[in-house]
């Protein structure tokens, strides 16, 4: 092929918010590909605050993103080379694809998906790991009950709409927090949650009294800092807090916030939990399968917030930590 | 009975470490006693680091004490007067008998005790609310394995001193964590832990890097503050974390230090778990009876430091705080 593959490299460590010059923004020609392998036109790239965290170079779930090495995401696209025999030309794919406009993964790495039940970008969202996020993390480790109060923060956001709409679903009330009064009318009228807290227009403590009266039973946490500690500050009895990110702190250049509250776990017996999606590879079937049944049946609204142009990368990926974005935010690559 | 009722009342809410002028020692007739009521002679009381909290005017588990009130306190005593038909005069008995020498209490809200099988103190301590505490946080929250790994903070203390002793009856491997050399030898040598590490001579993270090569399961915490923060940083895939207490921080006048390293929680996918014993109301009895029959055994180590004289409470009371109790503090207000 003569098509020329533009990659985003990580040049630097960032502290605090990434700039321009930690990134290399490289052309390599498309590799051919091996046995066993495929070559993917990537057409969309999954932005997700867990990225920052992969660009330090700290212990954690994975390992960091080495210098020079091709910025790691998630992505969508479509094969258009194949040595795998379970994967052909013209299959729709996602898996951890990188920030490039063409990449070379093994056949059994990728999962095939398919664009008549739903656009190639709700693979990324919705339907895809982070949907599974805010599947597993509600279910397995929150465990709403009929009737108990959900309380998401980041709810305009990618994994908390999906939060509350589970919540829903499962016959709990949902009420939201997020910055700003058009995320919050969205929260509740295209996504249907009971309540949303503006918490740039109002006291977090005030909102939180008024929209759970009997406190918060399932408090499911995109992050941290503040906003963590008020919901700590009003849990219920017995009350599961689901740590699923801090993204309030992730481009902090002093320590992390640990949350000042945490005592309120032991006055009211409650538990704090943290996990990542890859936790549940195991079980991503079954969440695939109620999630597409809810998706396919209209119960679930899905939106992309998509941004468009590859160049664009590093200065969307920003968006995310200016609190930027309503729903999933992707960049759309090619078409 | 002409006998005078000598008290502690609580006289102001402290701010930071209780001060003399927070207490006032009064002095009252011993009351006559109702029906149903019994009057306790107080032989014993339990000094506890969750009375700084009850000093509080602050919402938790259990109204605070209020000013001009009697002190709450755990206590062990004698009956001299009953008019309830399950307690007779003569019997010992544990309740909330308060900081005072003589207190009535409703003949049900007393627990009738054994000396025969144990030292009356003892009920206090290890066969007391103490134990119980130890027992249902570890095994009911913490739920070690054999071969598993369980670190305590407090070691040397009451509770601490328990939850490794049943780390070990449960199979597991017991790592405490206590000021001092002379606390370290008594929790290896007399409480039979298989290690200890002193974080006033050794850097915590060193010597949890040494004691604990595989990282932590379970983590009991009754201190907060940087040790709690030490320990998240080690934790264990799956790891439970327990909240005890945070003696660190009953008299910070501050806010409480929140643990910065609460996204190990993420990373590992571990919960952190809070409790107080009085959650377990219902279930006391299973405590009591395991417990006793190790206690019986000889397979429980049950040590108190008993300091004496009524009238040193306020001081005896901040040993708890200083680091300088070993063992179940008690103060001995009578023979």
């Amino acid at each position: 092929m003569d098509a020329v593959n533009h990659q985003f490299k990580l040049a630097a460590r960032p502290v605090g918010l990434p700039k321009p010059s930690d990134w290399e923004h490289t052309e390599a020609p498309v590799p051919e590909i091996g046995d066993g392998e495929v070559l993917v036109k990537v057409l969309y790239l999954s932005l997700d605050p867990a990225m920052r965290g992969w660009m330090n170079d700290t212990r954690s779930y994975i390992p960091p993103v080495g210098i020079g090495e091709v910025m790691r995401a998630l992505g969508a696209g479509e094969v258009i080379a194949s040595k795998h025999p379970d994967v052909a030309v013209g299959d729709h794919v996602t898996g951890l694809l990188g920030v490039q406009e063409y990449a070379v993964a093994n056949g059994a790495a990728v999962m095939k998906v398919d664009t008549a039940v739903a656009p190639l970008s709700v693979y990324l969202g919705t339907l895809g790991m982070t949907g599974m996020t805010a599947y597993f993390g509600l279910l397995d480790i929150g465990r709403p009950q009929e009737g108990e109060t959900v309380v998401v923060s980041g709810a305009a956001g990618a994994v908390g709409g999906i939060v509350g709409q589970i919540a829903k679903l499962k016959g709990a009330r949902a009420v939201g927090i997020a910055g700003g009064a058009e995320k919050c009318a969205y929260v509740v009228q295209e996504l249907g949650f009971d309540a949303c807290i503006d918490y740039k227009a109002q006291g977090l403590d005030v909102g939180l009294g008024e929209h759970c009266p009997k406190g918060i039973d399932v408090y499911f946490d995109n992050v941290g800092g503040e906003i963590l500690d008020a919901a700590l500050a009003r849990l219920a009895r017995h009350a599961r807090v689901i740590i699923c990110g801090a993204i309030s702190q992730y481009n902090a250049t002093e320590a992390v916030r640990g949350p000042s509250n945490y005592l309120s776990l032991l006055v009211n017996h409650a538990s704090m939990t943290g996990f990542v999606v890859s936790d549940y590879g195991a079980r991503l079937g079954e969440a695939a399968q109620e999630m597409g049944a809810w998706y396919a049946a209209g119960k679930l609204v899905s939106r992309e917030d998509v941004a468009a142009g590859f160049e664009s990368f590093p200065e969307t990926l920003l968006r995310l930590f200016r609190g930027q974005n309503t729903g999933k935010l992707v960049l759309k690559v090619g078409d």
